[in-house]
């Protein structure tokens, strides 16, 4: 019997010992985080899965769990024998978490979950649609520190500060703009829970999550008060020094109920898509209003030592990946490089730099066939090895001092199929049309997702992720508000934001295509007649795979708006690559033409 | 003194005697119309001006008037000396009518209306409005009984049955239907308030309000009973037999208060959005379901008769059109062709027709400088007399009993300049986009609208309407719930939803671009891998002015479409045509090629 299987079994045992007739047990933590500590890879436990975005629910009889297109092959193959039957959330007819309860639950069953791990909106609709179908609805159940003998504590990692010369802004002017935020919605604090939001309120940066530079902890923002609540371990006195200077208070992690229930004389905002259900029923005494979190869009808008910070680490970045692919170029012939060893060369040409902090998430090398698995990441297991032949996907990042970066590019080993070149045109007409797009001030990112699709709409094809998420500031690879997506997102664009452009096309079986820069929305042009427009600086800096473009799908403009990318890529890489790198970036960056 | 400032100095007269310090007059009736009889024209009275959108508030010292950019023009025009400033709902940083009154009203005083004029939203918005800005509101304010003498009456019209063999669905049909969907939202009733909602569930028409054939009725449908609230006077004995055939009872317009005061033992499903707020305060016994309209989304979507009526109303309304472009060619020379006479001979080619009953809106026929008003419609006093030089705007439409029209087109009287036919070609460019999209199921109009702004934001340029509107069947020409805007709107378009595709471009003082075609949404494609698709079948038959397309602006496969187009027009109007318009209209669509 597997492992997770014998877990899911010690599950319904509690289950059956607490009467309670199904539970859910999300892929968070207590802070609504994407990426989270081992400590609370609770589902991965369970299920076995261990995507980023999964839901596992449980009933005493069954056992589904919930993913997005991104992770349908992977999940299908780590969920083999786990008791779990995949369920899509999109791209199919698959019931939904809540239609699939509805069908295996009765009337007066209980539904019981832990409300640390759901947000106030979560929990909220779970007991709306608990009262609607006549079960019963908890949000006190957490059986695992009973039955998960060895599960992992929580970090104690160091947290460190982020100085301002990366920042761009002293902690004391980012808790102003919060607290004046706060004001403009008729609070006088709030709580934070999200990490990233705690990192960079109070310019703090840990190593407490694989991939994202934050601490585990609460952050208590009022005129009078400013707590971080964290395990104390991790604050050494120079830190505790440097908060104490911005009037900062470090109290216990776990010390937040406590102060929670005994506040009042303040009206305290939170935001009820990152404040747990449990939390939020801390607060007793004092008024609540319910506002997306202040530090949302204030982190989005990057200021300007921000950017000249990632325009920096781009130029770092895109000489790691010079390296990088020309070791592809040269280990290929010898039929020993794999999917991993490209991983772990990513890793190492980037420690080159002093300022690098580590990846920004886990390298995506997905060649041939597992290019079709959005987000595959190779294990010893499953890894290919690569030859001279086929499409090789490669999506990673990294997390410097000055910033964050992720990059899409998708080459041919070998000499490619007409059907791969044919696709890859169409992705990257997409992600031209994306990238070069001109629009007025209050325009929201759901409104030119549809340039990046457009061209395979037009032969009946599409990809089902979004088209780009939010970048942090060494910070996380993940970030809202605004995004490109098919969904309506009513964040609008603004200057300072940094977005990923990444349309893709898989075909399962086959191969995966998808390209990806960041880019920078600005301020581009005042006209009198029409008012004021916006668009967008292409940050990442790294060649696209002339081999795989088909010029004659391509418009002179597109044509010339690659030579221009390459022309700059070149430009700005050159100056810190030895001969024999700037001769194949040449090659590589050499003008198109029809 | 112009009359209108005195009809606002009396309505000032009631507010004082009423202790009212601000009061706001719509431009819509009790049914929340866009078009309205003229009994309802009460904000035209008050301030003189007369577009289809604009809402005049006003205190005791003030009075402004919003309005969208469509009328920007007109309304600076008609608002001379009226008393009434102008205000811009959209593309200005005006203020809105509440920054407004909060402005101008101090604490304690009274925002009084008639709650027949506002949807239960609006009205519920302006409560809470005031509430939180210590204003007191009330519902229960008309003043002009007591001050409009010549108040035309409410129409008398009869009312007459649209046959089963133009609305391809009987009555009993489409109340089974209606009564489904209240039944999915816990429903057993419904009042219907929407005169086109009215008209299409019992399908009737009249001609109750210009343009659009609808009586000014209610209709209460329940399980029991079905019953239209009208003037009995509008109802000859065979359309009350024809309704009595489908257990329909005729009953007077103004019994509706008492019928449901006394309505006990179900519950009615409103739509809040298009039931008055004096109209919803009537309903005291039952509860009350808040749904869109069941009728909206089952209306919008035309059933295989109805699309094939409008497919024959094209072609008739295509060789009215050729007719009347023929006539403005052979008298721009005669130089006594006015803006008028083009509206007066559009009614008379299409007269011909014995389908024909009216106009679905007033023509704009905008030449030069005029084509910039975006709704302008010319009057006796405003018509510019045509000549051989400048650009010609004419958007039109028409009412046969198989169909609604709506059709724009842009034309060059003599030679047009390098900037009128750059300004064309981006216009095209962007129509075509949008009504050559393939899409997949699922997708919003707001998703596509980017489709046709695309080309002009490339150039800092942009219009400021809306790029489509719904369109009815023998029924209003803008019609919900579907549209293509810069807003959102969560309505995912569904096969027989008609639209109209209209993007534009309006150089203030010089000449104004719009092209505009009705598009069908249809079912194009089924993917194995990727799912369902769907396109537009164009409806529109008329050509563009190859005079304005600069070719060298268009793809290959732009010009292909228009080609193709163009093969089509000529295809489908051919056969009605003599000679000398076949010769016409062979010119006007011959091939175009690089």
């Amino acid at each position: 019997m597997k492992d997770t299987a014998k877990n899911l079994e010690a599950l319904r045992g509690m289950m059956r010992k607490y009467k309670v007739d199904a539970t859910i047990i999300p892929g968070t933590d207590p802070h609504q985080s994407e990426y989270i500590s081992k400590h609370w890879k609770l589902r991965d436990w369970v299920s076995g899965f261990t995507g980023s975005n999964g839901t596992a629910v449980v009933t005493l009889e069954d056992a589904g769990l919930w993913t997005d297109s991104r992770y349908f092959l992977q999940a299908e193959m780590e969920l083999q024998d786990s008791g779990f039957t995949m369920y899509k959330e999109d791209g199919g007819n698959d019931p939904t978490i809540n239609e699939w309860l509805a069908r295996n639950m009765k009337e007066g069953d209980v539904l019981a979950v832990n409300g640390k791990l759901f947000s106030l909106v979560q929990a909220g609709r779970l007991e709306s649609f608990c009262g609607e179908n006549g079960f019963r609805f908890a949000a006190d159940f957490d059986p695992f520190p009973a039955i998960y003998a060895d599960r992992p504590q929580l970090p104690l990692g160091k947290i460190f500060i982020h100085e301002e010369k990366y920042s761009g802004e002293s902690t004391e002017s980012k808790i102003n703009r919060v607290l004046e935020s706060c004001s403009r919605h008729g609070a006088d604090a709030t709580l934070l829970s999200a990490l990233d939001e705690i990192a960079w309120t109070l310019n703090i940066r840990c190593d407490d999550v694989d991939f994202n530079p934050v601490a585990i902890s609460y952050a208590f923002i009022s005129d009078k008060e400013r707590i971080l609540f964290i395990d104390e371990r991790k604050v050494d006195n120079a830190e505790r020094s440097a908060l104490k200077e911005f009037g900062i208070k470090v109290a216990p992690y776990d010390s937040l109920e406590q102060f929670l229930e005994k506040a009042k004389g303040m009206t305290i905002l939170l935001d009820p898509n990152k404040t747990s259900d449990t939390v939020a029923r801390w607060i007793i005494n004092c008024p609540t209003v319910y506002a997306t979190s202040p530090v949302a869009l204030l982190k989005a808008a990057k200021n300007e030592i921000q950017i000249e910070g990632i325009r920096k680490a781009m130029e770092r970045d895109g000489v790691a990946l010079v390296k990088l692919y020309m070791w592809i170029d040269e280990n290929v012939p010898t039929g020993k490089a794999t999917e991993i060893d490209v991983a772990k060369k990513a890793i190492e040409f980037r420690s080159e730099s002093p300022l690098y902090r580590g990846e920004s998430f886990g390298l995506i090398a997905g060649y041939k066939e597992h290019g079709a698995i959005v987000h595959y990441e190779p294990t010893e297991e499953s890894a290919s090895t690569l030859a001279n032949d086929g499409l090789l996907l490669i999506d990673t990042g990294a997390q410097y001092l000055d910033g964050t970066t992720d990059i899409t590019r998708t080459i041919a080993l070998g000499t490619p199929t007409e059907e791969e070149r044919h696709d890859y045109t169409l992705v990257l007409k997409g992600h031209i049309a994306l990238g070069s797009a001109i629009y007025p001030t209050g325009t929201r990112g759901s409104q030119l997702d549809i340039l990046a699709r457009q061209f395979l709409w037009k032969e009946c094809k599409t990809y089902w992720h979004g088209t780009g998420h939010g970048v942090g500031h060494f910070l996380n690879v993940h970030e809202g508000p605004q995004n490109f997506r098919l969904n309506e997102n009513p964040t609008v664009l603004v200057p300072g934001m940094i977005t990923s452009d990444e349309p893709g096309v898989y075909r399962t079986g086959k191969y995966g295509i998808r390209i990806e820069n960041l880019v920078l929305s600005r301020n581009y042009k005042h006209t009198e007649e029409f008012g004021d427009f916006m668009n967008f600086e292409i940050l990442t800096l790294f060649p696209y795979d002339s081999k795989l473009i088909d010029l004659n799908m391509l418009s002179d403009e597109e044509i010339a708006w690659v030579n221009n990318y390459h022309d700059t890529v070149r430009e700005r890489l050159t100056p810190y690559l030895n001969d024999e790198q700037k001769a194949w970036l040449n090659d590589k960056t050499k003008k198109l033409t029809k």
